[in-house]
């Protein structure tokens, strides 16, 4: 027996003489008391036709087949010129017997057509991955991981990347983190579905939240069978209330920093009754003018769970978050994660690793902040002078701006905005459905989409839509 | 202000005069009224201390960190002065103020120091992964992306590695598949959490599964809230099961293939009772002697869902698996995973899309075809030779053999190897808890585990194990 079998039967999926069972569209087509010839042609027919063998797709030559299938080899040929002559095949001199192109009915995934700008919040610059250096990263992470790298993880991620996490975390954020404290996961959003299993497992049942958020969060917490609860300026979470979900270091979206007295009641509040703090550090790199804001973490790093996030820093579409945790919630969320690490890619960790240790990271994100930071002072001055009736604020970090609108003119200056092909976001869908504010009219301009090319444009269109409503 | 703020004064992170409010270990110390110098003294004495600032890290200028901080340049140079005599710091000409080095107390990932031998089932020989390939798919994948790539990622996965796994799957395992029904997943165990919650919202309540599987495959359903129920041979689900779990084309681990009977039996359940039948087609690449085993997927396409994964022909670590889903299902799936993909890298699959789409994969799965088999092979004359009493079985597929052993020696032969410094499983730990079958001792070994070179040895100490025992 040689490989034959395998490589080309098995390629080819035909299953001559064990067919009966076979249904019309899947497997080979059965071809019961039928010659051998017509039940290899039906079954070729029925492979082109369905997309199983794609155009192009070159057949083995009939001596092969035959031997593989143990029929004769004019058995075969028979049934290729069969299917030459109508067409399902192509027999050409030297290029051996193909699939035809035919025009098969197979969907393609629907080009997606977005709005001409955006300035949605919640991205970087996704123009600005640094592909040429992330490549490179890779290059070394393949040429050194260990083989045990590639099999089943530990559930508290690669340790190449928590080390150089907690040393990272700690010199750019204030972090209080060793490895053993830092468990990776699949982005913030995954990092939230672990942390509210481990909560509701310790009897959690309500998360206090900022009365402005994310609704995505809120529902994770929901699924988790949390309740959450808005949090209004000053009020201290009630007694129900087991942990606070925060962004203290840029509050998303009002984009203010959690203030030091704030920091400080949430810290005692969170000592005094045993409470957690979830802080969503998603986007801390970014601070353009000179005041630092740490991590609330490094306060009192048994009471907060730092989470932290390459969705702003490089790219959502890596998927990469990481978790610093008191060290018995480590072992919970590790348990909440199952026996292995079944959702992050070895290799996406250590190439992260790499590009951490090598500086690429620090150089990365020295580059987005200069760029965000010059297209933060062209909006703001932009704005100034275009539409000076809308006060800018939560400008000095982050990837976004909230821009005060008159009351009553949000809908308005969306629909003239979308009108003109520009998609954001306006303050009002962020609103907790418990919150207890005053109506408050802004937008929310995620600065750091568009790429450098649309960005001009785009901020003559939102100056234009603003001009139209508000100036009118 | 220029950009050294946030350059240096962020990476050190030292919040001189905004102190007060930071606790011991994190943030800077606080130093409240103590002098500018012996704050700042304070601070990078417990910056290096904590491991905020390690080894070896170098400095800013005193004459830079003074511009920064906004403090008078001799303060700093003090300050660094003496941190170096007290050997916190290190000052060289040419080289500048750095950390010195200090045992600082950081728990290392503590290395994993495994038995010698393993024939542990269920994974591939990782020294095999195909490094140089792989990282040319990613050269390829990163060249190529759109943008959009780098972004919040549709929960169906990428649509490239959708259009690419449709045809490699309708090609290579007879799944009639479009790339409609692709969802992509991070693995087989990923893609069970998500249809154990489709099918629990569905109101399914029980899932029946193979006397012998894998006990976290039972554990993700029963996490998922659903029963699993032991399905004897030529059995049919009773009333309250929803779905058949099953490993049709290399039952795991008992190694046979489900008889086309028996496939015809369950798709005709499926058929008549609306239930579903879960493929689990982990090693399906595998097949070595002629007789093809396609999937089950292909008798009905709507009635079967069929799980694939890079686990076995790839690697684990890669964390990608994909499910073929009848149309209603996926849209399911897709509403389970959550309004975006919160867990796979889509890098991965625009790199595992070029791995398949350039024959990268076809000729990697040749290879390890030829490889394994030999190793079966080697097993098989081994054992006969020298351990006769030992029937193998399950044999004409995939990457691990079920060894017969006489009644009752299956825990002394387990002992024996493992003081031999041979891991490997016996198939006890896979029967069901509530399975009614005659007691069975066997061996499951994974002959694919060890890399090239520990292959003759741990063969060499199997067979003592077995002698040692059996003959015994």
């Amino acid at each position: 027996m040689t490989d034959s079998w395998a490589t080309f039967g098995a390629d080819l999926h035909l299953e001559l003489g064990t067919g009966g069972q076979a249904g019309e569209r899947g497997g080979a087509a059965p071809h019961g008391v039928r010659g051998v010839r017509a039940g290899l042609v039906a079954a070729l027919r029925e492979a082109v036709r369905g997309g199983r063998l794609a155009a192009g797709t070159r057949l083995p030559s009939s001596r092969q087949l035959a031997a593989d299938l143990g029929i004769a080899r004019n058995t075969v040929a028979d049934a290729y010129a069969e299917l030459v002559a109508g067409g399902w095949l192509t027999a050409r001199q030297g290029s051996g017997t193909r699939v035809a192109a035919r025009p098969v009915t197979r969907p393609r995934a629907p080009e997606r057509r977005g709005p001409a700008y955006s300035l949605m919040p919640g991205s970087p610059d996704l123009a600005g991955f640094p592909r040429r250096a992330w490549l490179a990263a890779a290059r070394q992470a393949l040429a050194e991981a260990p083989h045990e790298a590639f099999g089943y993880g530990d559930p508290r991620g690669r340790p190449e990347l928590r080390t150089v996490l907690a040393e990272y975390l700690a010199r750019a954020r204030g972090v209080y983190a060793d490895p053993g404290r830092v468990v990776t996961c699949a982005g913030f959003a995954h990092g939230l579905m672990l942390l509210g299993r481990v909560l509701r497992e310790r009897g959690v049942r309500a998360v206090a939240v900022d009365p402005y958020g994310l609704d995505v969060h809120r529902d994770l917490l929901a699924d988790a069978g949390l309740e959450t609860v808005p949090l209004g300026a000053g009020e201290l979470p009630g007694p129900g209330v087991g942990a606070v979900l925060a962004t203290p270091a840029h509050r998303f979206p009002t984009g203010d920093a959690l203030p030091a007295r704030r920091r400080a009641e949430l810290v005692r509040w969170a000592g005094a009754t045993g409470g957690l703090l979830l802080e969503d550090d998603y986007d801390g790199e970014f601070r353009y003018d000179g005041q630092l804001v740490g991590a609330l973490q490094g306060l009192d790093p048994d009471r907060v769970v730092y989470c932290g996030t390459a969705s702003k820093s490089l790219a959502p579409g890596l998927r990469i978050g990481w978790l610093v945790l008191p060290p018995a919630l480590a072992d919970e969320v590790v348990a909440a994660k199952g026996g292995s690490d079944w959702t992050s890619s070895a290799l996406e960790q250590l190439t992260l690793a790499q590009f951490i240790a090598s500086g690429s990271y620090d150089r990365h994100v020295r580059g987005m902040r200069l760029r965000y930071r010059r297209r933060r002072d062209q909006l703001v001055a932009a704005l100034a002078e275009r539409a000076p009736r809308a006060r800018v604020s939560g400008v000095a970090a982050g990837l976004h701006a909230v821009l005060e609108l008159p009351a009553g003119t949000e809908p308005a200056v969306l629909r003239e905005a979308a009108d003109r092909g520009l998609v954001l976001e306006g303050l009002a869908r962020y609103r907790h459905p418990a919150a207890a504010l005053p109506p408050r009219d802004a937008l929310v301009i995620g600065y750091a989409t568009p790429p450098d090319s649309a960005w001009t444009p785009t901020l003559d269109v939102l100056c234009a839509a603003l001009r139209a409503v508000v100036a009118a």
